[in-house]
Protein backbone atom coordinates (compact mmCIF):
# COMPACT_ATOMS: atom_id res chain seq x y z
CA UNK A 1 0.00 0.00 0.00
CA UNK A 2 1.59 3.66 -0.59
CA UNK A 3 0.26 7.14 -0.63
CA UNK A 4 0.96 10.01 -2.73
CA UNK A 5 0.63 13.69 -1.17
CA UNK A 6 -1.98 11.28 1.57
CA UNK A 7 -4.09 9.34 -0.98
CA UNK A 8 -3.72 5.92 -2.01
CA UNK A 9 -1.87 6.12 -4.97
CA UNK A 10 0.10 3.77 -7.29
CA UNK A 11 1.79 5.89 -9.49
CA UNK A 12 3.19 9.59 -9.85
CA UNK A 13 2.69 11.74 -12.53
CA UNK A 14 5.50 11.93 -15.43
CA UNK A 15 5.85 15.54 -14.85
CA UNK A 16 7.71 14.97 -11.51
CA UNK A 17 10.96 16.07 -11.57
CA UNK A 18 12.29 12.37 -9.60
CA UNK A 19 11.66 10.42 -12.82
CA UNK A 20 13.17 13.58 -14.88
CA UNK A 21 16.13 13.94 -12.87
CA UNK A 22 16.40 11.50 -9.97
CA UNK A 23 15.43 14.97 -7.95
CA UNK A 24 14.47 14.13 -5.03
CA UNK A 25 15.38 12.73 -1.84
CA UNK A 26 14.44 9.09 0.18
CA UNK A 27 14.60 7.06 3.68
CA UNK A 28 14.21 3.55 4.35
CA UNK A 29 13.33 3.12 8.14
CA UNK A 30 12.34 0.09 10.36
CA UNK A 31 9.13 0.05 12.23
CA UNK A 32 8.49 -2.74 14.72
CA UNK A 33 4.75 -3.24 16.48
CA UNK A 34 4.21 -0.22 15.02
CA UNK A 35 7.41 1.77 16.21
CA UNK A 36 9.42 3.54 13.70
CA UNK A 37 12.72 2.67 14.94
CA UNK A 38 14.98 6.35 15.70
CA UNK A 39 12.02 8.46 13.82
CA UNK A 40 14.08 11.52 15.47
CA UNK A 41 16.70 10.65 13.31
CA UNK A 42 15.12 9.89 10.45
CA UNK A 43 13.00 13.30 10.22
CA UNK A 44 16.21 15.48 10.97
CA UNK A 45 17.96 13.41 8.26
CA UNK A 46 15.31 14.14 5.82
CA UNK A 47 14.83 17.64 6.70
CA UNK A 48 18.77 18.27 6.29
CA UNK A 49 18.90 16.08 3.16
CA UNK A 50 15.81 18.26 1.67
CA UNK A 51 17.73 21.44 2.82
CA UNK A 52 20.70 20.23 1.36
CA UNK A 53 18.98 20.71 -2.32
CA UNK A 54 16.20 23.21 -1.34
CA UNK A 55 13.52 21.47 -1.31
CA UNK A 56 10.37 22.46 1.30
CA UNK A 57 10.22 19.03 3.95
CA UNK A 58 6.84 17.64 4.36
CA UNK A 59 5.91 18.13 7.82
CA UNK A 60 6.49 15.74 10.58
CA UNK A 61 3.23 15.19 12.11
CA UNK A 62 2.08 14.35 8.39
CA UNK A 63 4.84 12.07 7.86
CA UNK A 64 3.66 10.09 11.23
CA UNK A 65 0.16 10.28 10.72
CA UNK A 66 0.55 8.25 7.10
CA UNK A 67 2.88 6.00 8.47
CA UNK A 68 1.02 5.17 11.00
CA UNK A 69 -1.53 4.10 9.03
CA UNK A 70 0.61 2.04 6.11
CA UNK A 71 2.36 0.19 9.00
CA UNK A 72 0.50 -0.31 12.38
CA UNK A 73 2.59 -3.23 12.80
CA UNK A 74 6.08 -4.48 11.31
CA UNK A 75 7.43 -2.98 8.12
CA UNK A 76 9.52 -1.32 6.17
CA UNK A 77 8.44 2.60 5.40
CA UNK A 78 10.09 4.19 2.70
CA UNK A 79 9.26 8.21 2.37
CA UNK A 80 10.08 9.71 -0.70
CA UNK A 81 10.04 13.52 -1.16
CA UNK A 82 10.57 14.69 -4.66
CA UNK A 83 11.21 18.39 -5.71
CA UNK A 84 7.41 18.43 -7.60
CA UNK A 85 6.43 18.69 -11.11
CA UNK A 86 8.02 20.82 -14.04
CA UNK A 87 7.56 20.79 -17.86
CA UNK A 88 10.89 20.09 -19.63
CA UNK A 89 14.59 21.15 -18.45
CA UNK A 90 16.43 21.31 -15.23
CA UNK A 91 15.19 24.66 -14.81
CA UNK A 92 11.90 25.25 -12.19
CA UNK A 93 9.51 27.55 -11.47
CA UNK A 94 9.51 29.41 -7.90
CA UNK A 95 6.69 28.10 -6.99
CA UNK A 96 7.55 24.23 -7.62
CA UNK A 97 5.59 21.80 -4.64
CA UNK A 98 7.03 18.87 -3.71
CA UNK A 99 5.59 15.28 -3.97
CA UNK A 100 5.66 13.07 -1.15
CA UNK A 101 5.16 8.98 -1.35
CA UNK A 102 5.09 7.26 2.01
CA UNK A 103 5.33 3.41 0.75
CA UNK A 104 5.58 0.01 3.32
CA UNK A 105 7.14 -3.63 2.05
CA UNK A 106 7.64 -6.56 4.10
CA UNK A 107 10.94 -6.40 6.62
CA UNK A 108 13.42 -7.98 4.93
CA UNK A 109 14.33 -11.62 6.05
CA UNK A 110 17.95 -12.17 7.00
CA UNK A 111 19.31 -15.25 7.90
CA UNK A 112 19.70 -16.55 11.20
CA UNK A 113 23.46 -16.70 11.59
CA UNK A 114 23.58 -13.51 9.94
CA UNK A 115 24.84 -11.96 13.27
CA UNK A 116 26.02 -14.30 15.25
CA UNK A 117 28.45 -15.99 11.85
CA UNK A 118 28.91 -12.56 10.56
CA UNK A 119 28.04 -11.77 6.94
CA UNK A 120 31.02 -11.55 3.75
CA UNK A 121 31.38 -8.87 1.85
CA UNK A 122 33.06 -7.71 -1.56
CA UNK A 123 34.93 -5.09 -3.22
CA UNK A 124 33.18 -3.51 -6.25
CA UNK A 125 34.06 -2.73 -9.15
CA UNK A 126 32.22 0.37 -9.85
CA UNK A 127 33.37 2.97 -7.82
CA UNK A 128 31.77 6.14 -5.48
CA UNK A 129 31.56 9.06 -7.39
CA UNK A 130 32.92 12.38 -6.35
CA UNK A 131 30.63 14.81 -5.59
CA UNK A 132 30.89 17.13 -2.48
CA UNK A 133 27.25 19.03 -3.60
CA UNK A 134 25.62 15.82 -2.62
CA UNK A 135 27.62 13.81 -0.96
CA UNK A 136 25.96 12.23 2.53
CA UNK A 137 22.77 13.14 0.85
CA UNK A 138 20.15 10.39 0.98
CA UNK A 139 19.24 11.43 -3.03
CA UNK A 140 17.30 9.61 -5.74
CA UNK A 141 20.43 9.69 -7.83
CA UNK A 142 21.39 6.12 -6.69
CA UNK A 143 22.82 4.62 -10.12
CA UNK A 144 26.05 4.12 -9.21
CA UNK A 145 25.02 1.54 -6.35
CA UNK A 146 22.88 0.09 -8.80
CA UNK A 147 25.61 -0.77 -11.10
CA UNK A 148 27.69 -1.98 -8.13
CA UNK A 149 24.87 -4.27 -7.21
CA UNK A 150 24.33 -6.08 -10.45
CA UNK A 151 28.31 -7.33 -9.71
CA UNK A 152 27.35 -9.69 -7.49
CA UNK A 153 24.10 -12.24 -7.31
CA UNK A 154 25.48 -14.90 -4.84
CA UNK A 155 23.13 -14.48 -1.62
CA UNK A 156 26.13 -15.89 0.78
CA UNK A 157 27.71 -11.80 -0.09
CA UNK A 158 25.81 -9.62 1.97
CA UNK A 159 27.10 -6.31 0.64
CA UNK A 160 30.12 -4.79 -1.21
CA UNK A 161 32.37 -2.26 -0.76
CA UNK A 162 32.45 0.99 -3.15
CA UNK A 163 36.04 2.82 -3.11
CA UNK A 164 36.41 6.29 -4.59
CA UNK A 165 38.76 7.24 -7.04
CA UNK A 166 41.91 7.84 -5.53
CA UNK A 167 41.01 4.20 -2.90
CA UNK A 168 39.45 5.43 -0.21
CA UNK A 169 36.60 3.15 0.99
CA UNK A 170 33.01 5.23 0.93
CA UNK A 171 30.43 2.42 2.10
CA UNK A 172 28.51 -0.45 1.57
CA UNK A 173 26.07 -0.43 -1.48
CA UNK A 174 23.17 -0.11 1.18
CA UNK A 175 25.37 -0.03 4.30
CA UNK A 176 27.97 2.48 5.97
CA UNK A 177 30.97 0.37 7.41
CA UNK A 178 32.96 0.76 10.41
CA UNK A 179 36.45 -0.68 11.24
CA UNK A 180 38.17 -1.17 14.75
CA UNK A 181 41.53 0.18 14.75
CA UNK A 182 43.64 0.63 17.91
CA UNK A 183 40.51 0.18 19.97
CA UNK A 184 38.48 2.82 17.81
CA UNK A 185 35.51 2.49 15.32
CA UNK A 186 37.12 4.26 12.42
CA UNK A 187 34.34 4.80 9.14
CA UNK A 188 35.30 6.72 5.86
CA UNK A 189 34.40 10.51 5.84
CA UNK A 190 31.80 11.02 3.89
CA UNK A 191 32.07 14.88 2.75
CA UNK A 192 32.94 13.88 -0.81
CA UNK A 193 30.91 10.58 -1.59
CA UNK A 194 29.08 8.51 -0.09
CA UNK A 195 25.55 8.36 1.48
CA UNK A 196 25.34 9.35 6.01
CA UNK A 197 23.22 6.78 7.25
CA UNK A 198 21.59 7.43 10.73
CA UNK A 199 22.62 4.23 12.42
CA UNK A 200 26.18 5.74 11.25
CA UNK A 201 25.57 9.21 12.99
CA UNK A 202 24.55 8.06 16.41
CA UNK A 203 27.47 5.94 16.47
CA UNK A 204 29.72 9.07 16.26
CA UNK A 205 27.12 11.01 18.34
CA UNK A 206 27.65 8.51 21.01
CA UNK A 207 31.24 8.89 21.82
CA UNK A 208 31.36 10.46 25.20
CA UNK A 209 28.46 8.52 27.26
CA UNK A 210 28.69 4.99 26.25
CA UNK A 211 32.95 4.49 26.51
CA UNK A 212 32.21 4.07 22.67
CA UNK A 213 34.69 5.77 20.48
CA UNK A 214 34.22 6.90 16.74
CA UNK A 215 35.23 8.74 14.53
CA UNK A 216 35.39 9.51 10.79
CA UNK A 217 38.89 9.21 9.14
CA UNK A 218 40.33 8.27 5.54
CA UNK A 219 40.27 4.24 5.42
CA UNK A 220 42.19 2.83 2.55
CA UNK A 221 41.33 -1.24 1.97
CA UNK A 222 44.60 -2.23 3.83
CA UNK A 223 43.42 -0.19 6.72
CA UNK A 224 40.50 -2.44 6.89
CA UNK A 225 42.21 -5.56 6.31
CA UNK A 226 44.37 -5.17 9.35
CA UNK A 227 41.26 -4.05 11.23
CA UNK A 228 40.66 -6.06 14.80
CA UNK A 229 36.76 -6.24 13.79
CA UNK A 230 34.84 -4.69 11.01
CA UNK A 231 30.95 -4.08 10.69
CA UNK A 232 28.17 -2.26 8.39
CA UNK A 233 25.19 -0.82 9.28
CA UNK A 234 21.67 0.24 7.91
CA UNK A 235 18.39 1.16 9.23
CA UNK A 236 16.72 -2.64 8.37
CA UNK A 237 19.31 -4.81 9.40
CA UNK A 238 20.80 -2.44 12.46
CA UNK A 239 24.63 -3.62 13.01
CA UNK A 240 25.77 -6.90 11.35
CA UNK A 241 29.22 -7.75 12.11
CA UNK A 242 31.51 -9.09 9.27
CA UNK A 243 33.38 -12.48 8.73
CA UNK A 244 35.21 -11.46 5.83
CA UNK A 245 35.86 -9.03 3.09
CA UNK A 246 36.18 -11.54 0.38
CA UNK A 247 39.52 -13.99 1.73
CA UNK A 248 40.29 -11.28 4.25
CA UNK A 249 38.65 -13.11 7.83
CA UNK A 250 38.19 -11.07 10.97
CA UNK A 251 37.38 -11.92 14.01
CA UNK A 252 33.60 -11.15 15.47
CA UNK A 253 33.78 -9.39 18.76
CA UNK A 254 30.29 -10.08 19.86
CA UNK A 255 30.86 -8.28 23.01
CA UNK A 256 31.48 -4.82 21.07
CA UNK A 257 28.49 -5.30 18.78
CA UNK A 258 26.37 -6.13 21.78
CA UNK A 259 27.54 -3.01 23.45
CA UNK A 260 26.87 -0.58 20.26
CA UNK A 261 23.18 -2.32 20.10
CA UNK A 262 23.04 -1.63 23.56
CA UNK A 263 23.98 2.43 23.35
CA UNK A 264 21.95 2.25 20.44
CA UNK A 265 18.84 1.11 22.30
CA UNK A 266 19.02 3.96 24.77
CA UNK A 267 19.19 6.72 21.76
CA UNK A 268 15.81 6.25 20.81
CA UNK B 1 0.55 13.98 -25.10
CA UNK B 2 2.38 11.28 -23.50
CA UNK B 3 2.59 7.62 -24.17
CA UNK B 4 4.31 4.61 -21.88
CA UNK B 5 4.66 1.84 -23.39
CA UNK B 6 2.39 3.11 -26.20
CA UNK B 7 -0.35 3.82 -24.47
CA UNK B 8 -1.50 7.41 -23.76
CA UNK B 9 -0.36 8.15 -19.62
CA UNK B 10 0.16 10.86 -17.51
CA UNK B 11 2.11 8.95 -15.11
CA UNK B 12 4.50 5.98 -13.82
CA UNK B 13 4.23 3.00 -11.64
CA UNK B 14 5.97 4.06 -7.89
CA UNK B 15 7.67 1.07 -8.50
CA UNK B 16 9.49 2.19 -11.55
CA UNK B 17 13.46 2.47 -11.15
CA UNK B 18 13.81 5.46 -12.55
CA UNK B 19 12.03 7.02 -9.23
CA UNK B 20 13.66 4.94 -6.83
CA UNK B 21 17.09 5.72 -8.39
CA UNK B 22 17.24 7.08 -11.13
CA UNK B 23 17.69 3.52 -13.34
CA UNK B 24 17.39 5.01 -16.99
CA UNK B 25 18.37 6.79 -19.70
CA UNK B 26 17.10 9.46 -21.72
CA UNK B 27 17.08 11.62 -25.43
CA UNK B 28 16.14 15.10 -26.07
CA UNK B 29 15.77 15.31 -30.05
CA UNK B 30 14.17 18.26 -32.32
CA UNK B 31 11.36 17.08 -34.06
CA UNK B 32 10.24 20.02 -37.49
CA UNK B 33 7.74 19.37 -40.35
CA UNK B 34 7.54 15.86 -38.82
CA UNK B 35 11.35 14.95 -39.90
CA UNK B 36 13.31 13.96 -36.48
CA UNK B 37 16.93 15.50 -36.78
CA UNK B 38 19.63 13.41 -36.27
CA UNK B 39 17.32 10.27 -35.72
CA UNK B 40 20.16 7.66 -36.65
CA UNK B 41 22.23 9.19 -34.33
CA UNK B 42 20.15 9.54 -31.52
CA UNK B 43 18.77 6.20 -31.27
CA UNK B 44 22.37 4.77 -31.69
CA UNK B 45 23.13 6.97 -28.79
CA UNK B 46 19.86 5.53 -26.64
CA UNK B 47 21.05 2.05 -27.73
CA UNK B 48 24.66 2.85 -26.17
CA UNK B 49 23.66 4.49 -23.43
CA UNK B 50 21.10 2.01 -22.37
CA UNK B 51 23.98 -0.60 -23.49
CA UNK B 52 26.15 0.77 -20.57
CA UNK B 53 23.78 0.67 -17.89
CA UNK B 54 22.42 -2.98 -18.79
CA UNK B 55 18.94 -1.95 -20.31
CA UNK B 56 17.45 -3.66 -23.06
CA UNK B 57 16.93 -0.30 -25.12
CA UNK B 58 13.24 -0.70 -26.93
CA UNK B 59 13.07 -1.42 -30.78
CA UNK B 60 14.00 1.54 -33.55
CA UNK B 61 10.90 0.90 -35.39
CA UNK B 62 8.52 0.95 -32.04
CA UNK B 63 10.15 4.38 -31.20
CA UNK B 64 9.97 6.06 -34.40
CA UNK B 65 5.66 4.80 -34.18
CA UNK B 66 5.58 6.85 -31.54
CA UNK B 67 7.15 9.81 -32.18
CA UNK B 68 5.55 9.78 -35.64
CA UNK B 69 2.18 9.66 -33.81
CA UNK B 70 2.93 12.58 -31.07
CA UNK B 71 4.97 14.86 -33.13
CA UNK B 72 3.76 14.92 -36.90
CA UNK B 73 4.61 18.46 -37.06
CA UNK B 74 6.97 20.41 -34.98
CA UNK B 75 8.02 19.25 -31.38
CA UNK B 76 10.37 18.42 -29.31
CA UNK B 77 10.63 15.22 -27.91
CA UNK B 78 12.07 13.32 -24.96
CA UNK B 79 12.20 9.93 -24.80
CA UNK B 80 13.10 7.97 -21.24
CA UNK B 81 13.87 4.16 -20.79
CA UNK B 82 13.83 2.92 -17.25
CA UNK B 83 14.89 -0.42 -16.58
CA UNK B 84 11.40 -1.46 -15.29
CA UNK B 85 9.60 -2.06 -12.22
CA UNK B 86 11.04 -3.67 -8.96
CA UNK B 87 10.05 -4.75 -5.06
CA UNK B 88 12.31 -2.60 -2.88
CA UNK B 89 16.37 -2.11 -2.82
CA UNK B 90 19.01 -2.13 -5.37
CA UNK B 91 19.09 -6.03 -6.41
CA UNK B 92 17.17 -6.07 -9.83
CA UNK B 93 14.98 -9.37 -10.76
CA UNK B 94 17.05 -10.83 -13.50
CA UNK B 95 13.72 -10.93 -15.95
CA UNK B 96 12.95 -7.27 -15.32
CA UNK B 97 11.41 -5.60 -18.59
CA UNK B 98 12.14 -1.80 -19.34
CA UNK B 99 9.33 0.64 -19.21
CA UNK B 100 9.40 3.22 -22.08
CA UNK B 101 8.34 7.03 -21.88
CA UNK B 102 8.06 9.16 -24.98
CA UNK B 103 6.69 12.69 -24.22
CA UNK B 104 6.25 15.94 -26.81
CA UNK B 105 6.47 19.50 -25.59
CA UNK B 106 6.63 22.35 -27.31
CA UNK B 107 9.90 23.75 -29.02
CA UNK B 108 12.02 26.14 -26.92
CA UNK B 109 11.65 29.98 -28.07
CA UNK B 110 15.35 31.46 -28.12
CA UNK B 111 15.95 34.96 -28.41
CA UNK B 112 16.22 36.09 -32.28
CA UNK B 113 19.16 37.38 -31.62
CA UNK B 114 20.96 34.34 -29.90
CA UNK B 115 22.75 33.25 -33.06
CA UNK B 116 23.29 36.68 -34.23
CA UNK B 117 25.17 38.29 -31.27
CA UNK B 118 25.71 35.05 -29.26
CA UNK B 119 24.98 33.85 -25.78
CA UNK B 120 26.13 34.72 -22.37
CA UNK B 121 27.41 31.59 -20.10
CA UNK B 122 28.79 31.48 -16.28
CA UNK B 123 30.83 29.83 -14.41
CA UNK B 124 28.68 27.56 -11.88
CA UNK B 125 29.80 26.72 -8.66
CA UNK B 126 28.06 23.14 -9.37
CA UNK B 127 31.30 20.65 -10.14
CA UNK B 128 29.98 17.85 -12.09
CA UNK B 129 30.75 14.87 -10.42
CA UNK B 130 34.00 11.89 -11.28
CA UNK B 131 32.23 8.77 -12.14
CA UNK B 132 33.94 7.06 -15.16
CA UNK B 133 31.26 4.26 -14.58
CA UNK B 134 28.41 6.59 -16.08
CA UNK B 135 30.53 9.10 -17.62
CA UNK B 136 29.21 10.04 -21.22
CA UNK B 137 26.00 8.77 -20.76
CA UNK B 138 22.34 10.50 -20.57
CA UNK B 139 21.13 8.96 -17.64
CA UNK B 140 18.38 10.01 -15.19
CA UNK B 141 20.31 10.74 -12.64
CA UNK B 142 20.95 14.47 -13.23
CA UNK B 143 20.99 16.16 -9.63
CA UNK B 144 23.82 18.07 -9.86
CA UNK B 145 22.77 19.34 -13.13
CA UNK B 146 19.19 20.90 -11.25
CA UNK B 147 21.66 22.46 -8.70
CA UNK B 148 23.48 24.41 -11.04
CA UNK B 149 20.87 25.53 -13.02
CA UNK B 150 19.44 26.50 -9.57
CA UNK B 151 22.64 28.77 -9.75
CA UNK B 152 20.99 31.83 -11.61
CA UNK B 153 17.68 33.06 -12.92
CA UNK B 154 18.89 36.15 -15.39
CA UNK B 155 16.97 35.06 -18.60
CA UNK B 156 20.18 36.74 -20.23
CA UNK B 157 22.36 33.47 -19.16
CA UNK B 158 22.24 31.05 -22.14
CA UNK B 159 23.76 28.71 -19.61
CA UNK B 160 26.23 27.61 -17.06
CA UNK B 161 30.04 25.84 -17.13
CA UNK B 162 30.27 23.36 -15.03
CA UNK B 163 34.11 22.71 -13.97
CA UNK B 164 35.32 19.09 -12.27
CA UNK B 165 37.42 18.81 -9.24
CA UNK B 166 40.18 19.08 -10.75
CA UNK B 167 39.10 22.91 -12.52
CA UNK B 168 38.71 21.08 -15.75
CA UNK B 169 36.17 22.41 -17.95
CA UNK B 170 33.59 19.29 -18.23
CA UNK B 171 30.66 20.87 -20.26
CA UNK B 172 27.60 23.28 -20.06
CA UNK B 173 24.49 22.54 -17.70
CA UNK B 174 22.58 21.72 -21.30
CA UNK B 175 24.98 22.08 -23.51
CA UNK B 176 28.59 20.38 -24.75
CA UNK B 177 31.17 23.38 -25.18
CA UNK B 178 33.39 23.75 -27.97
CA UNK B 179 36.17 26.23 -28.29
CA UNK B 180 38.62 27.57 -30.99
CA UNK B 181 42.54 27.05 -29.90
CA UNK B 182 45.17 27.20 -32.52
CA UNK B 183 42.61 26.68 -35.32
CA UNK B 184 41.19 22.99 -33.91
CA UNK B 185 37.67 23.32 -32.51
CA UNK B 186 38.38 21.96 -28.67
CA UNK B 187 35.93 20.36 -26.39
CA UNK B 188 36.69 18.66 -22.67
CA UNK B 189 37.20 15.04 -22.66
CA UNK B 190 34.15 13.10 -21.12
CA UNK B 191 35.80 9.91 -19.87
CA UNK B 192 35.10 10.39 -15.78
CA UNK B 193 32.38 13.25 -16.15
CA UNK B 194 29.38 14.61 -18.21
CA UNK B 195 27.87 13.81 -21.17
CA UNK B 196 28.56 13.48 -24.37
CA UNK B 197 25.74 14.39 -26.81
CA UNK B 198 25.03 13.81 -30.37
CA UNK B 199 26.08 17.25 -31.94
CA UNK B 200 29.26 16.93 -29.97
CA UNK B 201 29.75 13.58 -31.08
CA UNK B 202 28.47 14.58 -34.90
CA UNK B 203 31.06 17.32 -34.35
CA UNK B 204 34.29 15.02 -33.56
CA UNK B 205 33.36 13.03 -36.26
CA UNK B 206 33.67 14.66 -39.19
CA UNK B 207 36.85 16.20 -39.24
CA UNK B 208 38.20 14.37 -42.10
CA UNK B 209 35.46 15.14 -44.67
CA UNK B 210 34.82 18.96 -43.71
CA UNK B 211 37.48 20.93 -43.05
CA UNK B 212 36.81 20.79 -39.81
CA UNK B 213 39.45 20.10 -37.32
CA UNK B 214 37.40 18.73 -33.83
CA UNK B 215 39.41 17.04 -30.95
CA UNK B 216 38.89 16.36 -27.25
CA UNK B 217 40.89 17.37 -24.54
CA UNK B 218 41.87 18.84 -21.37
CA UNK B 219 40.17 21.91 -21.01
CA UNK B 220 40.88 24.60 -18.34
CA UNK B 221 38.87 28.16 -18.15
CA UNK B 222 42.00 29.98 -18.28
CA UNK B 223 42.11 28.33 -22.06
CA UNK B 224 38.37 28.92 -22.83
CA UNK B 225 39.09 32.52 -21.87
CA UNK B 226 41.86 32.71 -23.90
CA UNK B 227 40.24 30.90 -27.04
CA UNK B 228 39.47 32.44 -30.74
CA UNK B 229 35.93 31.58 -30.56
CA UNK B 230 33.25 29.52 -27.76
CA UNK B 231 30.03 27.87 -28.45
CA UNK B 232 28.16 25.59 -26.98
CA UNK B 233 25.67 23.03 -28.60
CA UNK B 234 22.81 21.08 -27.79
CA UNK B 235 20.12 18.83 -29.82
CA UNK B 236 17.21 21.67 -29.04
CA UNK B 237 18.86 24.88 -29.52
CA UNK B 238 21.82 23.36 -32.30
CA UNK B 239 25.52 25.43 -32.23
CA UNK B 240 25.34 28.49 -30.29
CA UNK B 241 27.89 30.81 -30.45
CA UNK B 242 29.02 32.73 -27.12
CA UNK B 243 30.10 36.33 -26.90
CA UNK B 244 30.82 35.73 -23.13
CA UNK B 245 31.91 34.09 -20.14
CA UNK B 246 30.65 36.03 -17.09
CA UNK B 247 33.42 39.06 -18.29
CA UNK B 248 35.37 37.34 -20.70
CA UNK B 249 34.12 38.40 -24.39
CA UNK B 250 34.83 36.58 -27.26
CA UNK B 251 34.69 37.11 -31.33
CA UNK B 252 31.76 35.57 -32.62
CA UNK B 253 32.88 34.33 -35.80
CA UNK B 254 29.99 33.40 -38.08
CA UNK B 255 31.80 32.24 -40.86
CA UNK B 256 32.89 29.50 -39.01
CA UNK B 257 29.81 28.25 -37.26
CA UNK B 258 28.37 28.51 -40.37
CA UNK B 259 30.63 26.25 -41.68
CA UNK B 260 29.62 23.79 -38.56
CA UNK B 261 26.07 24.47 -39.14
CA UNK B 262 26.22 23.43 -43.11
CA UNK B 263 28.39 20.30 -42.41
CA UNK B 264 25.90 19.01 -39.55
CA UNK B 265 23.20 19.76 -42.20
CA UNK B 266 25.02 16.91 -44.47
CA UNK B 267 25.05 14.43 -41.84
CA UNK B 268 21.92 12.86 -41.68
Amino acid sequence: MRLVNGASSDSLNLSDRAIQFGDGVFRTMKVTAGQIEFWSQHYAKLASDCARLGIVAPSEAILLAEIAQLAPVDHSIKIIVTRGESARGYMMPADIVPNRIVQRAALPLYASNLYTEGAVLRVCETQASWQPALAGVKHLNRLENVLARREWSDPAIFDGLMLDRDGFVIEGVMSNVFALINGVWSTPKLDCSGVAGVYRDMLLNMNACDDIHAIECDLKLVDLFAADAIFVCNSLAGCVPVRAIEQHRFPLKPRLINQLQQALRQVR
